[in-house]
This record gives C-alpha cells, structure tokens and sequence, in this order.
C-alpha cells in the first residue's frame, strides 16, 4: 500500500504552510484563501492521491458527502445497530451520516426532509416510511436517492431493505403451536406501516388456516410502536376475558408493554401466557423474562441499505429493488408450553 | 390563541399561488421563483406572522435552525432520552436536531465536525468531550456556540450540562454501607473523560476516608464504557482472589458487563456481589436483576442545554456556566445485605 497522502505532503509540493491546505480543503475556510491559490492547492491535492478526501473532492463535485437518515423513534432500541451498520459502510467510502428522529410525527418528517436538503445531504435513508409516504413521494420528486430500512411503502417505487414480515409471524406462531398453545392472540402495530399491516395480515391468514383459535377481540393493532401502546392493547384483550395462553405481538416493545400489563393483573409470562416479539432489539436477552423473538440482522439492514444508496450516488445505478432479508427465531424464556395443555 | 397561518393564506394576500409561496420558502426551489416575487413573499409571510417559519427567516438571517447533536455511542441507551430532550426544546423555536455518532473515535468527531460546520449548523451540543479536546478548542476558535451535555472539559471553557458525579458515588457507597457492606470494588471508566475522573476519585476518595475496606487492585478504570470493558474489567478483579461483597461501577453498562462476568463464575446477584450502576438507562428496571443506579435526569439534561445553546444563538449571551445537576439514587434488586455480614 501506498503512504497515505496528508496535508503536510500537499503543502510542501505546493510550497504553502499546512494551514493554508487546511484552509482550503476546509468549506468553513474556504474563501478565506485567494481562488487561484485554492484552485492550485486542489489541483495539486488530487494529483498526489489526496483527491479522495471528501471534503477535498466535495468542493469540485459538489457533493457533500453526507447521508441524512431518518428514524421514527430514537428510544426504540432497534434502530442503534441498524444505523451502526450504516455508519460503517458509509465511512468506507468517506461519508458519514446525519441522523434525525421524527418521533412518529409526520410534521416532523417534512421539516428533517426540508433542513436535510438545505443541508445539501446526497442521499437519504429513511427508517420512517409509511405504506403511503408524502416524503417519499417528494424524494422521488426532487429525484434525491433515497432508500428504505425496514418498512417500505405501497407502490414500492423506491429501493428498501426489509424483513420478511410474513416469514417472522409464522416463526412465532409454529414454535407456539409446537409448544402445544391452541388460542393465541395478537398485539400488532400500527396499519399505516407495511411492517404493521405485513404481521397483521400473516397472523390473521395463519388463523384462518384453521391451526388455532383466536377471535377478532383477541387481534389488536396498536396506534404506535411502543410500551404505551403493547400495555393498553393487552389490557383490551384481558378484559375480554376470552380464553388465549399465547400473545404474539409484532414488535419487541409491543411485547414488552404486553408484560406490563399481566404484572399488573398478577399474571406471569410464561406460565400463565407466553409472549413473542419482534426485533431482538438490544438488552432483550437480559430480561427478567427473556423475550423469545424474532431477530432481525439489524447489521446486515444497514449495510445493504448503505450500499444500495452508495451505488446509486456513486454509479448512478438507478434500479429500484426490494431485499427482503429473514428473519431468525430467537427462543427465550417468555415462552412455554400452556400450564393447562 | 390566534389562528395559524399557512401557506394558502400567504398566497391569498399576495394574489399567488400557494405553490409559488411554497417554492419560495423551500430552499431548495427558492431560486425557481425571481427575487423580487421571492422577496416580496417573503415580507407578507412575515407580516402575517408566518415569519417565525425556520425556513422563511433562515433564507433571510442566514441561519440554517439546525442544530448539530454529536453523540459518542449511539448503542448507549442513556442518550436517546437526553437528545429527546434537546430535540424537543429547540422545537419549541423552530430548530431541528441533526445527530452524528462518533464511535468513541477521535477522527469521526473531527469528520463529524468539519461536516456538521460545511452544513452550516447554527450552533453545536456535544456529549462526546474529553478532559482535553481538539473538536471543543476548534469550536473555541471558530466561535461556533457550544454546549457539553454529560462531560465537560478541564478547562471549562464553553458551558457545559453535567451531573453531580461525586454526589452520585457517594450515594451509591452510602447505600451499600447502610446494607452492611464493608469490602467494595469499583469499576470505572476512561480516565479521559470527565465523567470517568470525576466518579473515580470520588469512589477513591470515599475509599480513603476509611469507612470501608477496597484495594488498588480492587479498583479499576475501563477504557471504554461498555459491556466488554465491564466483564473485563470485573474478570480481573474476580481472578485477584480478593475479598469484596459489592462493585459500584461507573456506569449502566459497565454494569451489564460486570452481570456477565459474574455469570460465568457461577455467581450471582445480588446474593454474592451488590452491583451499583450510573445512569438509569432505559429498560434497567426490567433486568433479571434490576438495578440499582444513579439516575440521571435525562429529559432535563437535554432541555437545559438546548435553553443554554438558544440563549447564546438568539441572545448572543456569551456566559460560560457549568451546570451540575444532582443525580438520584434508584435501589433495585441488583443491591442487599452482604451474606455474611
């Protein structure tokens, strides 16, 4: 390999002092140095082998070298890793990421899209999508590259990198009917988000199979991904007093919103109703209960995302692909077979 | 409260089009529109009151209300809640957040920086400082306003959100004292932060005070604040032979560290080793065994410093502070009386 080019290498060819290179490679300082001299040091910069410096080339090209991303929820422990795999294969080409969490809000989601491209990102990748996506829309508009983890939108117009939802829930559901549970209920997400309506659907088609018994009291949508919404469905189902030994929500947080709302009524998980989840987010195997789930390759998500977006900036690849990726059945401690089996 | 006033209202006024109106006040169709429409678009928004709009103003004040956010770990839980915190109190003047996560990596921060400054970020609040940084002096130097949240520097030159760290050891040892504890270990964390010297010297402090027994091979400092660290660190002070009945650690996740290493010598907790953590992060209450910790104030880290990066952008108040919020003592099932006390 050859010496990595630095500063003190371009300021020496060019007879400068480092700071002027430093100046010049730097957009803060940029016009603090003459054209013709930024022009030559430039020059220089790239026929030495330093032209790889982003912020270098970003100057000539226009390019930023920066990817906004988008997540709907920062305290929902599943999108850390899935961007940590974006960061990675972002930094081997020179670029890094700009995250911004909406907080589910939509609002939120127009003004980060708006900042970001004041902000000149070369891309985007969006955790945030619904199954109908103003912002989408609006990226595939303005033909910003833009592309999708974890859920995707109805028209699939744009590339994403998602999980086999449907896969996920019949995981759940036959390691549940392997442990003997015949009546099973089912704590979804919000219907708005393919990953909501894809789980939702699966389990609904699995019970109209005829495997086990459910009830339409006993399948619930929650408005949002989160504890909130997992504690408040769970108190629905209990209420309805109708007989289910197994819950399998769509999401690791669903599920654990389910648990609070059997410790409140004196019920354990699993003797008295087993749970699964959906994610593996972090910390799930440290659980009081550890959670069986579905563990999503969070790192693999951010990595094909990252490259998919990469080679559409870096080699105009304009292809729009869909990768689903398979999910894996973690078994834990939250369930087992029915007390009454 | 008055009605808010949108676009259609502006095109209204102006006899345009509210797609006009809207081109003119995104930025990146702005020059679309002439300048003498564009302006006077401009000044009936503002008349009308829709100039507090980020978009509207920052095309005339040249400021970009993005406010960069530079985390050192985006895998550690603690940080979400306290960037929810920024995130919502520079809403409330129209500002966005854009994160960046350093990976603990020195040259990430300064690419991070040169980034988030090439971005034209009106203001920085970074949780990432060392007891001497390079990403804060530039910040110093380039006048770019500023906040620490959670670490400060040595020098307290730019105003910095911290917690009381020696307060937080203290209570922490007091608790295990009054469960009759009297041989106490310490894992701590890199010594270049603030926040790892900090509870450091105030466990060894305590230490020397006399009230219970340790030894210098009983207390160590990780170099990262993690779980690796954590195990590692508490495999070493198991193999020393030494005796002691509770670890107080620096750190939540240090402590989940400390949980593993445990684990594989078949110990548990807290029936053979009290553990104490710092932070409250997150889901530690659900932990098979919940723990004991500091907690934090998150959501009121995040507010205060972003009022204190607001006041310096909008109000030109140059004030460096400190200010040392008290941490609080949340005891859990991860602490009891030692066995044979």
């Amino acid at each position: 390999m050859q010496k990595k080019i630095n500063i003190k290498d371009v300021a020496a060819r060019a007879g400068v002092h480092p700071s002027t290179v430093s100046r010049v490679l730097n957009p803060a300082t940029h016009s603090m140095v003459s054209q013709a001299v930024g022009e030559r040091i430039l020059k220089i910069a790239e026929e030495m082998g330093y032209a790889r410096s982003p912020m270098a080339s970003g100057l000539r090209t226009g390019r930023s070298y920066t990817i906004g991303v988008m997540i709907p929820d920062l305290l929902n422990p599943v999108f850390p890793p899935i961007v940590r795999g974006i960061e990675r294969t972002l930094a081997e080409d020179g670029y890094i990421a700009i995250l911004a969490d909406s907080d589910n809000n939509t609002k939120s989601e127009r003004a980060i899209l708006d900042s970001m491209k004041a902000r000149h990102v070369d891309g985007l990748i969006l955790a945030t999508a619904h199954r109908k996506d103003s912002v989408v829309d609006s990226c595939i508009e303005d033909d910003i590259p833009v592309v999708l983890v974890n859920r995707t939108t109805d028209s699939h117009e744009v590339t994403a990198v998602i999980n086999d939802d449907a896969l996920g829930i019949r995981l759940a559901v036959d390691h549940l009917l392997a442990l003997g549970h015949r009546s099973i209920a089912f704590m979804g997400g919000p219907q708005n988000t393919s990953t909501g309506r894809e789980r939702y659907v699966a389990f609904r088609n699995l019970w109209k199979k005829g495997h086990f018994r459910s009830d339409s009291t006993l399948i619930l949508n929650g408005k949002s991904y989160n504890e909130q919404a997992g504690k408040a469905g769970m108190q629905k189902i209990l209420r309805s007093q109708l007989e289910f030994t197994a819950v399998v929500t769509a999401n690791d947080l669903l599920a654990l919103g389910c648990y609070d709302a059997l410790g409140e009524c004196h019920l354990s998980c699993p003797r008295d109703i087993s749970i699964t989840g959906f994610n593996d987010m972090p910390f799930m195997d440290r659980l009081s209960s550890p959670l069986t789930t579905l563990r999503i390759p969070h790192d693999e998500i951010g990595v094909r995302a990252a490259r998919l977006l990469l080679s559409r900036i870096l080699h105009s690849d304009k292809t729009v692909t869909t990768v689903s990726l398979e999910p894996e059945l973690i078994v834990r401690g939250s369930t087992a077979s029915p007390a009454k089996a």
